[in-house]
């Protein structure tokens, strides 16, 4: 079911920043220091949950265990902090704000000074260096210094686990893609080139006011045909012929969230009415692998068990066991940080394991069907206490191109 | 002249970063390192330029003084450095980055290595603190640890001179500009809110699959009427009145170049046939300080110079000094780092000087008049070595809203 009510987006900043409140508690730091500065282009990818789209210019936000929401910005900025609902103090630094730290710190005390860097979750390492250094500069000759901390594993857990307003938000973004591929399954017919298509589900998307999920020479990644190899890829001038398969690894950035889903066409040669044997039984097969891989999608579960699950599938039936993992964290960005569904550990490695509310695409399974083309699947599921719940609608046979 | 052939976009890519390579030989640099690492959301601002909106996973660029393109990357990604047709040397690092860059430095010895970090340019402070542990580890106990510096001289001035494509993608946003602003005068009406004209500029921008130039909570910035003051601030539900101003501040980022202009429209009382005298004389006032700050942009001149020439034209008029400088860089982003144009200095600050092929807004002269609203415009300059050239029309008297 997807709820089509339109979400004020301060619900979901309430929903983020008292979840971090509580992650300072669980990861047991004082205070959390995120740096803002204009983010147009680049910049720090934590900012977006705690402040929305509001643009603030040089400053930062200072979350503390205890629930203090501080927000301190320049005087052209100082009317937004306050617009969420959420960030209750508002300070403005009169182009100080090394000061108006030393300040905070001074009164609050804090033992761990949470900081966005991780060498291990890139989507968690958003503090620049240049921001480092200018923050030993202001910290220099107090006992702050020595109380600053990375911050990764509050970061990935804040990202990693969806509110319900960000799973309403993955739900709108796989609305928009089901919208889109209906158009081009309508539009779809034999002879229509990769880049052709390529540059269809492109416009669809732009008019729509939506983002491509990922960046826009590869999304989405076409395969039509027998070709080499599937990948990171701009698409071809091959044209889709008769009896060959056609597959879409699409998504959109929709309010700030993707969908990231992989369907297949079958081209049918003139008379044929019905899928090819074999192919049919490659497709039952993967759609079975990544159900496999889906039922492990349970809280505490080791990471690299849907994996295994899904690869048995595939080998079980004679195909040749996938070389990848099967999927990764779904979220404000296609690929999420954090942990991935990755293949069988070797002895000795660190186990990580499945979390409750996060979002995992399953994916992983592309085979080759012999003269025909790539068959590969993909579905965005949530994990629940309960189990997993597929987000998006599982395909559930080839898609027909029309003649 | 705005020309309009397409761009392929190697184009764009191919001056870029022979442009670096020239600012790697006038910067004294032997070696430029950049990591890539999915730039979906956030991320470094400089990437952009070295690829596009090819999305690289983990791994790094690296451009030398004598023009070697390197770029290195997993095997998911191995066809697309090369797709650029810029980046010649791609090297596949098989899940071990750190040893290749290794490799690398001991074959290339730069006795320099420019990272994407500094402390007074935060586009030109990509590099994230975990990305610079994860480099300080992979040439621990090698020479290389000791040449690592700031590439912010070389960074900042990459983004601030622009090239050909780069002008011509700013002509182009201004275009759309131009185009959505039409849009808007056709439907403007008496009585129209603030929050109405905000979500048809919105709506108008997204159905072209353009984005705002800033952030979409006031992009535009609408200022309806004499409110208390001009800022960063959501709009208002304020109906727009016969005898008040409407002023937009308002710009489009398209194929990743973004305009920055304001401009006012007068909407009269019934019968009125001109536009009242006190604020025809404020806003040809307000041009003419506007030409005046246009007419400094030559290349040597003080950052600070035509803010001076500016405001001495507004005191000069009777009207109160404006308390901040007059504008700022722009390209990729609205605000697009280095040097602004700002106020003079105080005695002993250090100057900076404007750059030839650098891009401006000059604005910042707002003064309210009284009963009316806010008479504020704004224009995009390109300085050549002949002097200003203006990218945008500029605005020549008010627009009248129509009944």
């Amino acid at each position: 079911m997807a709820d089509k009510r339109r979400l004020a987006p301060d619900a979901l900043l309430a929903e983020k920043v008292a979840q971090a409140v509580a992650l300072l508690s669980e990861t047991r730091s004082d205070a959390w220091l995120t740096f803002t500065q204009e983010m147009g282009e680049g910049g720090d990818p934590t900012y977006p949950f705690l402040m929305g789209e509001r643009d603030l210019g040089n400053g930062f936000l200072l979350l503390t265990r205890v629930g203090e929401r501080i927000a301190v910005v320049g005087r052209l900025d100082a009317a937004l902090p306050a617009s969420t609902g959420v960030w209750d103090t508002v300070i403005i630094h009169d182009g100080d704000p090394q000061r108006v730290l030393r300040e905070l710190l001074a009164r609050l005390d804090p033992a761990q000074i949470a900081l966005n860097y991780s060498t291990t979750n890139y989507k968690a390492d958003g503090l620049s260096y240049g921001k480092y250094l200018w923050l030993r500069e202001a910290l220099a000759g107090t006992p702050w210094l020595e109380r600053l901390v990375s911050g990764d594993v509050l970061v990935s857990r804040l990202r990693a686990r969806k509110t319900p307003a960000e799973i309403e938000l993955i739900r709108g973004a796989l609305d928009a893609t089901y919208e889109i591929l209906a158009a081009l399954q309508a539009w779809l017919r034999p002879g229509r080139t990769g880049i052709e298509i390529h540059r269809f589900m492109l416009d669809e998307t732009a008019r729509r006011g939506l983002q491509p999920s990922w960046s826009a020479d590869h999304c989405p990644v076409v395969t039509i045909g027998p070709v080499p190899a599937m990948g990171h890829t701009p698409p071809a001038e091959l044209p889709l012929l008769p009896g060959q398969v056609l597959q879409l690894d699409y998504g959109v950035r929709r309010k700030g969230y993707c969908s990231d889903i992989q369907r297949m066409w079958y081209c049918p040669t003139p008379g044929e009415t019905s899928i090819p044997v074999e192919l049919q039984r490659l497709f039952d097969t993967i759609q079975c692998g990544i159900r496999a891989a889906a039922a492990e999608l349970r809280p505490g579960v080791p990471t690299w068990r849907p994996a295994a699950a899904a690869h048995r599938v595939l080998t079980d039936a004679g195909y040749p066991e996938p070389i990848y993992g099967v999927g990764h964290q779904l979220g404000r960005a296609t690929h999420d940080g954090g942990a991935g569904l990755i293949r069988r550990l070797e002895p000795g490695q660190p186990e990580s394991y499945i979390e409750s509310d996060s979002v995992y695409t399953v994916e992983g399974l592309e085979t080759l069907a012999p003269g025909r083309g790539w068959v590969s699947q993909e579905e965005d599921v949530l994990v629940t206490a309960e189990g997993p719940l597929m987000l998006s609608k599982p395909q559930s046979g080839f898609w027909l191109v029309g003649s």
